[in-house]
């Protein structure tokens, strides 16, 4: 199983977050994550997919993504050739003395303290995806109540493929 | 026109991206933002989606949401009694000249620089709406090439209203 990050730039209209995925789910794509605001042009907005699969099933999203009329431009993000970064917050049972613990891994990992209860915290954190998989790892020790995750989004390097002005 | 962010907490099967933005686009609701990650527990995916209309759409929608079988679990993320979040990368058309002002304005906001090359630069930035736009907007002397956002993440403060373990 491969795994492909899509960027597609697509017109901001009513329709086109449900015509976007209903592709993937018609023809039984797997999406692992989903995410999508409008670009600094309000007429546009930029979704990054993450999806995976065998590489004829990623060749095949794709094409048939480019197929979209809403679908302006479609950049594959390449590991060396791109920033990707996601964004995930997650509410965990910490007990006031379990409070610095928590603190000092979070800074650790350039994380954000973002609520606090007698019994709860809440922690934002952004990176790549191992280092959040790590930082997770790391909270074994305590009760994950909640978890949200954005989805990876990300823009390629460089200017030299910047073909749509956002 | 109101706004009104959910938070959804739904099975992580392939349509349910899809079942759930249908019911936005067939019902001609606007959907401002999307974004969508499994939770701890890979049974699940949380979805967070901002939407806008009068108070009575609004009201639909979430009724509309609560009837899907994919979704176990829906919470209006209100301002006071929730933190949420966003994630965006910009990138601006930049020369050598231009670095260190970019590099203050992105000090100034918590911001990260993940790219440079000799004519553009990648800025990371976290943090609530209004904090974004206001950054976006000191950005007004640069071509901004690309922006990608992951649209808003968030969870409730505190541990009163936690049902389902992510």
């Amino acid at each position: 199983m491969a795994k492909q990050t899509l960027s597609l730039l697509v017109d901001n209209t009513a329709g086109v977050l449900s015509r976007i995925s209903g592709l993937f789910s018609r023809r039984g794509y797997n999406i692992d994550s989903f995410s999508a605001g409008v670009t600094a042009n309000p007429k546009y907005t930029r979704i990054t997919v993450v999806s995976s699969g065998d590489e004829d099933t990623l060749e095949q999203i794709e094409k048939q993504l480019a197929k979209l009329v809403d679908v302006r431009d479609i950049k594959k993000l390449m590991p060396g050739s791109s920033v990707v970064r996601e964004l995930i917050m997650v509410k965990i049972r910490a007990k006031d003395t379990q409070r610095q613990a928590v603190m000092n891994v979070t800074e650790i990992y350039h994380g954000k303290i973002v609520d606090v209860t007698h019994d709860s915290m809440v922690i934002e954190l952004t990176g790549h995806q191992e280092k959040l998989d790590a930082f997770i790892d790391l909270l074994d020790g305590y009760e994950i109540l909640e978890l949200a995750r954005t989805g990876l989004t990300g823009l390629s390097r460089g200017i030299d493929d910047v073909k749509y002005l956002d």
